[in-house]
């Protein structure tokens, strides 16, 4: 048994408890969010926190109407300019609340008039300490170097956040949705053996490229990350539009594309994207509960349909299963990925 | 002569024609953003188009101090849902003018209260039509399916509209460094020999991975695709931040960093990025102006050293003789790449 392996089984426990010990505290953040009438909101993070800022961006901008940036750290820390961010929320998101450009970025959002909030699994963490508000993961001691139960700790808090944010009858109905996750993420947890069938599928390809659009397009960038740390395999996420736009050229007999489909408005453009994969001689593992699609697949995962934001969990979680069992068929150990470690330092 | 090298040669001719037609069109409407204060800029753009608007973006944050978003066009062509943009700027790029998704964020943007900007190379597109300003590329026909003089004359369009939103004395020394484009990129295009021999190692490897930090990052991601478009060769761009926490796990022996260095605050990072490759087994190649990482490098192609943003022109440069001799070097057609069309209709 690995860390990575119990880390991903600890999740829906990890759900569960930030619904409980965060709800009230995103709900007063969400108020005084609402009562200073922010304009606009970036978002600052690094590597698996980077897409769940994708995630908490997607939230924002969709349910708060408010618009949304990545930010680019660069422009602090090499740069050393200055952004006006009055009017502005700025969110840091990193586990360790540790990584120094985020820490960085931050602290300098909150000088150029951005209000400072941090998503931490450590409340002690520099990162926390430079925010004027925190939420927490709630995850526990991550022992793998390949974050999983803290990034979707981090997709739960920052969905949280944004129903808290967005107030009223949107904040209910999205609330009433994240009290089905635990129960959704156990079923994710229950397709493990078709997942460890579909990674090996995976791992007989020289190459996979993982698809998806909208709310799951960040789950589609973290499952190649973390097919990458993990088992090494090489491997690139992508939004199903931005593949027709080019790498599609690039992929033919030999590659794997895995297609995360949730239901929802994105699933014409995979079920496109699905069929030129087919055409071009690619293998492809389809993950989802789209009949049309899955039939379209040398392998598929059905899982069951819920509201779209909430289903990028359960889809969070399939792909670390499918990471882990990428990294036991190749015979790597997915806790100590070569050349990485937990923290990382970049300026 | 394939259309797409002979595109390529064109740039030198196709950003002095920019800087001639354009710049009084670009201080124009730098001169009315200033006078309107906006707050806060949105880029919505699909492909390489979307690879020009992220250099775009560093380029606003750094130089006028406007926070600046990458548009997730789904947010309005999936999901339907509104932003509040008034007191921001909304600039889609295009070169057709005809991306469906990023035509309809344009006008759905403009009805959420934003200023519209166009920057195409036809003025009687969609997306022209839909803005209240408009830069042209200037780039004439592109008959290759790889966009190159487009992408290029993308970045010297927004580097014109930076300039001229900035004013003062920043916009005076950033258009004196824009006046020596054209000798730069003549000077890029006389490295081809060079460069033809580092396609070559790069052909001989499984797969690539090219990196950059700050205003190259855009261009390593263009460069990556563009190999993919023309060669069908794996290839995935990566800030060499983010390169360092996690894709470095899955780089080693048989595998090629093509490493995008220009003078400028990111060069410690490539450095570090560059020696925990060699440290891996993958092939290192380099283009740059900077000894100590060229002497790393398998492979280099020394470069004219020039002020940090303007460089990433001659870079965009080599980076598409790289993928166009990777594309003769593996057979490949590069003007018809397989399953790609010029427009490409996403939604």
């Amino acid at each position: 048994m690995t860390w990575m392996h119990s880390e991903i089984l600890e999740q829906p426990h990890v759900v569960a408890k930030i619904f409980d010990r965060e709800s009230s505290r995103a709900a007063a953040i969400g108020e005084r969010l609402r009562s200073k009438s922010f304009r606009s909101c970036v978002f600052v993070a690094r590597g698996s926190s980077d897409h769940a800022a994708i995630f908490g961006r997607y939230l924002v901008e969709s349910f708060c109407g408010i618009p949304t940036a990545l930010a680019a750290p660069s422009i602090a820390t090499l740069y050393r300019r200055g952004v006006d961010l009055s009017g502005s929320v700025a969110i840091g998101v990193s586990q360790s609340g540790r990584s120094a450009d985020v820490v960085e970025y931050l602290r300098r959002a909150r000088r150029w008039g951005a209000w400072a909030l941090a998503v931490t699994n450590d409340p002690h963490s520099p990162l926390a300490e430079a925010a004027q508000d925190v939420l927490l993961c709630h995850a526990g001691v991550e022992r793998s170097v390949a974050a999983t139960k803290t990034f979707t700790a981090q997709l739960a808090c920052l969905y949280l956040l944004a129903s808290a944010w967005a107030g009223g009858s949107i904040q209910k109905r999205l609330l009433r949705a994240f009290a089905d996750v635990p129960r959704l993420l156990r079923a994710a947890l229950r397709c493990e053996q078709r997942i460890a069938e579909a990674a090996r599928r995976i791992g007989d390809a020289d190459r996979c490229v993982v698809l998806a659009r909208g709310f799951s397009f960040p789950i589609a960038l973290e499952t190649a990350l973390k097919m990458q740390e993990a088992a090494g395999m090489p491997a690139q996420g992508a939004s199903a539009a931005d593949f027709l736009h080019g790498p599609v050229a690039g992929v033919g007999e030999g590659d794997c594309v895995l297609a995360l489909a949730p239901a929802g408005p994105g699933l014409p453009s995979l079920r496109r994207a699905a069929a030129r994969i087919r055409r071009a001689g690619a293998e492809l593992v389809a993950f989802g509960s789209d009949a049309a699609l899955l039939r379209l697949a040398d392998n598929r995962v059905r899982l069951a349909a819920g509201p779209e934001p909430v289903s990028a969990l359960p889809m969070a979680v399939c792909g670390q299963l499918v990471a882990y069992h990428l990294a036991r068929f190749k015979g790597a150990n997915p806790d100590r990925p070569r050349g990485l470690r937990k923290v990382t330092k970049t300026w």
